[in-house]
């Protein structure tokens, strides 16, 4: 007998958090996990065969992802969004999908009706075809999953920043869970451009906050330094208690977060980027050396850490 | 307000079934689902771009593909086989995948791990890469997908038998629950063999018994004519009430059932499928011209359609 549940509350994932599960996965798969890019470690992986291939994958769930106040249509365009972003992240072109439903046995038909058709139009919007997938039965619990594959000429990676970058972030951040959550259009066409930008040089879409995100972008021995005045709010998170906090720790924004060489700045590119789109883009920092504190965000004006409390952890 | 709950009968998922549900869902796709093989309708979509390659996903769920009486390792391996069994009824060659896990927060961390393990032991095996997931928390279910990618020089398709073919089946049919459905081999490498020759003309691997999986390989007016005492019976149906009737609608075989033209069964095929495989191989019987009776098994003895109740037939 093997059951998966435990009460001791050493051996329970919410000992571990997210985070660490996931490195504990990698760890325990050995080398069936390939290194990033080429496996977990980014918005997706990158396929060694076929080349320039992404494949990604994200889940939408009753009750956590969306509930009855989300229309059925805007929570299926949501489970395709949250992977769109992924592939808007390594500035990829979307393909091709596979779609995963768990369904207790009371699930409305009308409902699944209008959610594949919220998921229809915006595969439409995207040039995406749903080219298979598999339903389980349940006892209650309602969630989705979605696989798609994609394209990248150059992808995108995280980790590749540079000391003496600048840092971008496009749109507005915090508050999402007011509406933009599942109203967010995912950002695409800016990843293409940015993309075809040789002075881009990381790039990840913000859906745990920049508290968690942010340090994504630093590899060993980088740190942020944060113009605290820089970061764009959206209106709800302008409204918070605490609107940077809002902005660091908030999920679900799905904007571009990049850094470029410091000549980005110039040289028109600005320009052509309004010239190209409505989307707002803010400069809100730059990397720098700091070989003792790797990944760490600091406030420019004080030269302090940043900590507006931890991003949030899943399962814990 | 949009709950995807109903108590309405007619409105539930469990009215339709499973089989009508994914009807319904491809129709509700419109031009988003493309027609099979490049979409939903075989055991995974071939894909137009790039060529030759595949795309499968499947699931395992707590409480219904796997419980506590299976070890972690094999449920972690099950999960991959599902999808290997899908790529074999292809005659294809898996590629990489992408896990998604749907965890409570009291899941054990050490059956986590021998999960994984078993599921990597598994990958090793077969050459598969783990390039990518997402965890996401739930009250209390406990689920899994996988999706796997892979190639196929040639795909196999399910809709390509003639009349006048021989029906084949691999193994033995029935009582899988009493440990096959979780010990079995994906029979990747006989699907491969069988994709190389040209007399294949279709195939499938049998989850869902006889009566549900060989109607699957006849296309408009085509029947078959079923030989009962040629099925291979695993010793688990032997010992069942009803052993022909385990055959025809017990689930989870992964078997490949696949059709030929009729001289494949001279000319040394079967010879050189026993040099290369110790599996064993059943000639079942053979399609017929039924113009009236599309997708009808008969007993080749009677002249009789065959009916040993339904198929499992989920959400009923």
């Amino acid at each position: 007998m093997s059951s998966p549940f435990t009460e001791i509350i050493d051996d329970q994932v919410k000992h571990l958090g997210e985070s660490q599960l996931i490195e504990n996965i990698r760890r325990w798969l050995k080398e069936c996990a390939p290194p990033t890019p080429f496996g977990m470690g980014d918005d997706t992986a990158v396929l060694k065969e076929p080349r320039h291939n992404l494949l990604t994958t994200d889940s939408l769930v009753y009750g956590r992802h969306f509930d009855d106040s989300l229309s059925a249509e805007l929570a299926g365009a949501k489970l395709l969004k949250r992977n769109l972003s992924d592939i808007a992240a390594m500035g990829g072109q979307p393909g091709v999908a596979v779609l995963a439903g768990f369904l207790p046995s009371n699930t409305s038909i009308s409902w699944i009706e209008q959610f594949v058709t919220g998921l229809r139009e915006c595969a439409r919007e995207w040039g995406v075809l749903i080219v298979g997938g598999d339903l389980t039965q349940t006892d209650d619990f309602l969630g989705f999953n979605l696989t798609l594959n994609g394209t990248a000429a150059r992808p995108v990676l995280r980790g590749a920043s540079e000391s003496g970058d600048l840092i971008w972030v496009t749109g507005e951040l915090g508050g999402s869970i007011h509406g933009h959550h599942a109203e967010f259009r995912p950002r695409l066409k800016e990843g293409q451009y940015l993309a075809n930008e040789a002075a881009v040089h990381s790039m990840i879409d913000v859906t745990d906050g920049l508290a968690k995100d942010l340090p994504t972008l630093l590899s060993d021995g980088l740190a942020a330094e944060i113009d605290l005045n820089a970061i764009p709010l959206r209106d709800q998170a302008q409204q918070a208690p605490h609107p940077l906090a809002a902005a660091f720790t908030d999920g679900e924004d799905y904007e571009l977060l990049f850094t470029t060489s410091s000549d980005w700045i110039g040289d028109g590119c600005l320009l052509n980027w309004e010239t190209n789109f409505k989307t707002r883009l803010s400069c809100i920092g730059r990397v720098v050396t700091r070989p003792n504190a790797t990944g760490q965000i600091i406030d420019a004006k004080t030269d302090q850490p940043i900590n507006y409390g931890e991003a949030y952890e899943h399962f814990r």
